[in-house]
């Protein structure tokens, strides 16, 4: 199985968490998105002692709620002593609707509306990573109105490439997120916030991509952005006291994908940052990192039903579910790869080539094309491992389909945590 | 102007449907979704009169509720004699709730629930395009309980490659919709759906794809339709009273796109299917046509705040605005190319080249790269043309943001049609 949290029951079901696949689709109906507490918490614990034991107790690990945002996911990484970054003032609402202390949050943004900063500020959030000028000077004046001085890291671009997808590179030159070091506008970014009053720069932050499997994109980054921490002591006297590197470690999606462990990477990265600081000759920042997917994405399965399986002779098999590109945009995004399971029957032998495809009228929605799955037929409970990031938070009411159930499993035991969308709640807000 | 529906005043503002943008984008707030009644009744109206002309009164022009499903909507296409092919029952529920009659709807979708069957079935649905024999099979048993007899269409594919995008080419042999001609499977499904005591098979439905600007792909699909209809004729002695060739017109969406005239489009297929038809030696059916994009698409436009704009030194310019992916994914999903303009100062020249950058945590959240636009500053509306297709309907919560409200303009007169979502809504069904 491409996780240990996946398996095969007595009865030839698939079980998730503990939990019989099939059964949970009986009871909660299809499609379903599951999410596995135990193996969620013990990614939290994982990420939590890896940077505790290689960063120090005042590197506080924060979650990217973007890969999944609901008010149970905020419950349990606070009750794991995770901090969150937020990209929006809906995220924040929800974060505070869990009870999530907002002084552990930071927030995150090309283009935070005023709005969304001042809700941020009223609630009183731990952290602006501020992006750019536009957002700095606002800001500011509003801090200095209010008399107050806001903790901020600055979100600068150190012209990093990970080589992982085009859509998920986010540190190169010419990102629309942050100010570029390479260009010397990062600089004149820095310098300007030092001398604003109403905010205290903490230090830097940049994020590099997604789908990272080793230490070097972070360390790549980590020398770029500590020798711009050195040229910015040298030439202005200011020291930072947090780098924050962001997140993207990379998780398993199909069993060609490298197997991660976070401590393995988290130790490659701490000794370089020991060496790279000292080259740097500045004072040790704390680091930071923000890690979605990889604590979410294998503590989540989607179920559905298929309702057709369709042969075209001479050409390709289709196995048709009730879900799709409404509950997972990413094949359609991204082209991203998939496992899926008969959860119905899970023992069955791997004997037929399909494009699993969606119930909605687009050609592209597919869960995946031209895969090697097990036989299914009208009825069987098809499932779709990894898909604990960024599909609820994707999620859409394209063709006006209903965003799925959530339920989470704990030792075999199941819970509601996200309501299946009504016909009404779709069209709630048409008058 | 892109089209005649988009002006200037003497402020200098964008107008759109004789309504000041800036105006609205004050009123409502951004980002804000605006619906040009008088152009949408417009298009309907070109849409009935062209195939009342050519295809005569026993044609129901019908309108695809995919591009945009809103009760309004329905409402409008409704009073403007358009029937509606929906996709889900989701869709079927919005419509009835819009007033709009059962016997008007045609029920699509390659995957249609069991439960959406029944639903549809109970509320009296005029057609179904039935996809495949798993749909086929279940309908049919329902009727015959029921004692009823359900009118349907047969979907086959007729291995057309209208040359579009490759996400909305629904009409090749190997897609996931409707059964191929070409491979004889569709020969089955007819003589089968011919045998069900619980259906009435009133004919076959392709459709072949989007954004198509003339009329062959229509004519080269319905040749491949007729030929078939001719062979189920000859063989097993059947005639149908209706042909559905599906959607697919074209709309511009900035100005290298053609000008198509929906008039002479089905002129043109007139004229083929006429011969067509006579070659076939078959009684001639009814045409029917699912227009979606043409009748809403110019009709819409998006009004967004600039936030930001950044400039990357000797790489590239970025300007921000409040909106972006997830109220119009379809850059993301497919490139789509948009035209945009600084609707506070719309008689500006353009003298900058820029990306139009959305404010997602996502690095492909663009309106569009590389856009010769109008100079923008913190502060501006920024509009897009032609959202009124793919847009509302496409949207999602990622990043936790609100969906748009939308704002129906008549004569320079406003109206709220779709209140915004608020952080409330999309928490509400999180326990």
């Amino acid at each position: 199985m491409i996780h240990t949290n996946i398996d095969i029951n007595r009865i030839g079901h698939l079980t998730f968490g503990g939990a019989d696949c099939v059964t949970l689709a009986e009871k909660y109906g299809t499609p379903l998105y599951l999410l596995d507490e135990e193996r969620l918490r013990k990614n939290c614990r994982d990420y939590r002692e890896s940077v505790k034991r290689y960063f120090g107790a005042g590197s506080l690990p924060l979650y990217a709620s973007k890969a999944l945002c609901c008010k149970e996911i905020y419950r349990v990484i606070n009750d794991e002593g995770l901090g969150a970054d937020i990209v929006s003032g809906g995220e924040l609402y929800t974060a505070l609707c869990a009870g999530f202390p907002a002084e552990n949050i930071y927030f995150h943004g090309n283009n935070k509306t005023c709005d969304e900063i001042l809700y941020a500020l009223d609630k009183g959030i731990g952290c602006f990573i501020v992006d750019n000028h536009d957002e700095l000077e606002f800001l500011n004046a509003e801090c200095v109105k209010r008399g107050t001085k806001q903790k901020v890291l600055l979100r600068v671009s150190p012209g990093i490439d990970p080589h992982t997808h085009r859509a998920v590179v986010t540190g190169n030159v010419d990102s629309k997120f942050g100010v570029p070091i390479e260009t010397g506008q990062a600089f004149g970014f820095v310098k300007r916030a030092l001398e604003c009053e109403g905010i205290k720069v903490d230090g830097l932050h940049c994020h590099i991509g997604s789908q990272i499997f080793d230490k070097y994109p972070f360390t790549d980054a980590a020398k770029i952005m500590l020798a711009f921490a050195a040229k910015i002591k040298k030439e202005l006297g200011a020291e930072f006291g947090t780098v924050n590197l962001g997140g993207g470690i990379g998780v398993r999606y199909v069993e060609t994908d490298p197997k991660t462990s976070i401590d393995v990477i988290m130790k490659g990265i701490k000794e370089e940052l020991d060496k790279l600081v000292a080259e740097a000759g500045i004072r040790p920042p704390v680091f930071l990192f923000e890690m979605g997917r990889f604590v979410v994405a294998d503590a989540g399965m989607t179920l559905y039903t298929v309702g057709s399986v369709k042969r075209i002779n001479g050409y390709k098999d289709y196995v048709c579910v009730d879900g799709g590109m409404t509950d997972n945009p990413r094949y359609a995004l991204y082209g991203s790869k998939y496992t899926v399971f008969n959860a119905t029957h899970a023992d069955g032998e791997y004997s037929q080539t399909a494009d699993v495809a969606g119930r909605n009228c687009e050609s592209d929605d597919v869960i995946g094309e031209a895969m090697s799955v097990q036989r299914f037929e009208r009825g069987d409970i098809l499932a779709v491992a990894v898909t604990g990031a960024y599909n609820y938070s994707m999620a859409s009411n394209y063709n006006r389909v209903p965003r799925p159930a959530m339920v989470s499993v704990k030792n075999g035991e199941d819970k509601l945590i996200i309501k299946r969308e009504t016909y009404e709640d779709m069209a709630r807000n048409e008058l």
